[in-house]
């Protein structure tokens, strides 16, 4: 034991934790230099992530173990495990949808879960940003032709209204994303817009933006970017005739999911070559051979990377430690799920 | 005469003033609108843009005109012009670099010159940001593999180290551009770092950087980024040493000039295809149809973009207009160009 250490007050027991997912994706958001460095307060059981409750030597560690680390791939967190981790006062998701992880009964036995769904927001809304300001500019068009063409080319010539002064942007949702979207938004100078049945003009105004019907953003904007939850009701939400009212010379981005958007009519429309696509997901993932999208020249398909991959998971780690430090120290969490959110999520 | 204006109180009379810019030029940053909604104060004494100092309708407007508006494309204002307009008291240029166009006699005479150099600034930042947060992503990188490939991928299988948390942004040049990078890039969790041989590390600090030496920056970014002045003591400054010394897996993103760049030893460490570029200029532009830039699948080139063009040219001549308001109602000027940044110019 390191002496300075064990001279400085200890006002409680440490919060002892422990990991609770896949090996792999232990290492991918936990490496060792994150778990070497975990705040004061928390102690870690083991360096092992439980990958199944079963076994001994996860009852072990469960029957000491103050708050647990889920993320992609954690067994359920059902009654029996419950039974099997009697200290048990927090669940810590790393990553953003936490209902096929905990069960509804960690809640009803008062037992707090967060969730990293605000900073797994971030990549997402990043990506975003970047593809408005290259897709007001004209960037792939242009870079795709000066590539084939291997010639100049007189950008104006081709898109007499390229740039990112004074567009319009229309954001589908406010939703985690969206609303990081707008945030990151406000240094330039766009037009932000959003549509989203539950939010009213004054809290659009808030954002940054101005709230209007989706088929009037849908029509008006330079830029279309979904956000919106994927849900019964919103499957084939940007429907067939909201696709046909996309302006001429907009462009189109969905990083939310294929189901959303009628693909069929998404085809069609851009088959006719007078708007824009870029596509984070699509419905099937992975697309046919033959699908259109890989070959119209007015797609830019990415293969589901605008979420968090990569560095970006520790971001999810951090958020998820730190949250585990709030409730160490008898902290306010800042990413709670309460039980009535869980009701309302997909 | 408008009744309603006619009785406003006029604290002093009208500054009066002219468009001197080709036509062509005149209606992309100059369209009708833009004329129809100048500040009161400022009177457009003529539509028509002045594009010879010589004729008499031009000596006609010179004779009675405060202040002029220049853009690419003016004619040199230089003794014989300013001889014709006696009451000329101020220049307001709307583009970047003053110096083709506005002769040393002017400030000898006390006339004020201002410049659009810092709107002119944002774009080029803007496309920067963009490309930046996509190449952490490796976007084009996937994006190609999935259209050429027509089926699934692992992003991480290929990008291990992929995404926008904790990367390290190397900004070479705290000139305008640089700075605005700089400044756009604080909402995101990106490591900033700058080069600039007249930067003070306070001073980087002050940009939310840290002061690197160049050969350290460029050894150790993921994006190395530059913004550095064309001068002759800048010419080929990205010599094949520093080229070589680029980390594996990094982007190089060039929107300065493509006589910065020692442009054969680029090409040779791209051909090894163990770094990225995103060329938005080249030397010589336009490029030989047998460029190894059109080809390699580690370049993305675009035909010099990421300046003011289309929508972005009207937000320069706002900044012009907007200085000339501030002149006729002898408030400061924000963008003035003095005789000592004039002889400091390229």
């Amino acid at each position: 034991m390191n002496t300075s250490s064990s001279a400085l007050p200890s006002p409680q027991p440490p919060y002892r934790v422990a990991l609770a997912m896949p090996e792999a994706t232990a290492g991918q958001f936990f490496p060792d230099a994150v778990l070497r460095g975990l705040p004061l307060g928390l102690e870690l059981i083991t360096d092992a992530p439980l990958t199944d409750f079963s076994t001994p030597e996860a009852r072990a560690v469960l029957s000491e173990v103050d708050a647990l680390f889920t993320c992609w791939g954690t067994p359920l967190i059902d009654t029996s495990v419950l039974d099997l981790a009697p200290r048990l006062k927090s669940v810590h998701h790393a990553a953003g949808t936490v209902k096929p992880y905990v069960a509804r009964v960690c809640w009803e036995r008062g037992i707090r879960v967060t969730s990293a769904a605000d900073a797994n927001a971030v990549p997402v809304a990043e990506y975003t940003v970047a593809m408005i300001l290259l897709a007001n500019k004209n960037v792939f068009q242009l870079s795709g032709l000066l590539h084939r063409g291997r010639t100049g080319l007189d950008p104006l010539t081709l898109f007499p209204r390229m740039g990112n002064h004074r567009k319009r942007i229309g954001v589908i949702g406010a939703s985690r994303i969206g609303r990081h979207v707008l945030e990151l938004l406000k240094p330039y100078s766009l037009e932000l817009c959003v549509a989203d049945p539950y939010l009213s003009a004054e809290e659009a105004a808030t954002l940054g933006a101005t709230l209007l019907p989706l088929d009037e953003l849908v029509a008006s904007s330079d830029v279309v970017t979904l956000h919106a939850p994927s849900l019964p009701a919103t499957a084939g939400m940007i429907s067939r005739e909201l696709i046909d009212a996309l302006k001429p010379g907009s462009t189109f981005i969905n990083t939310a999911r294929g189901e959303l958007v009628d693909q069929d009519a998404l085809a069609s429309r851009l088959a006719k070559g007078d708007v824009y696509a870029i596509l984070d997901v699509t419905t099937p993932w992975v697309l046919p051979e033959d699908s259109p999208f890989y070959t119209l020249p007015n797609v830019l398909l990415t293969p589901h990377i605008a979420g968090s991959l990569g560095t970006e998971l520790e971001r999810l780690a951090a958020s998820a430690i730190a949250e585990a430090a709030h409730a160490a120290n008898g902290e306010p969490l800042h990413h709670e799920v309460t039980l009535a959110e869980l009701d309302r999520m997909a």
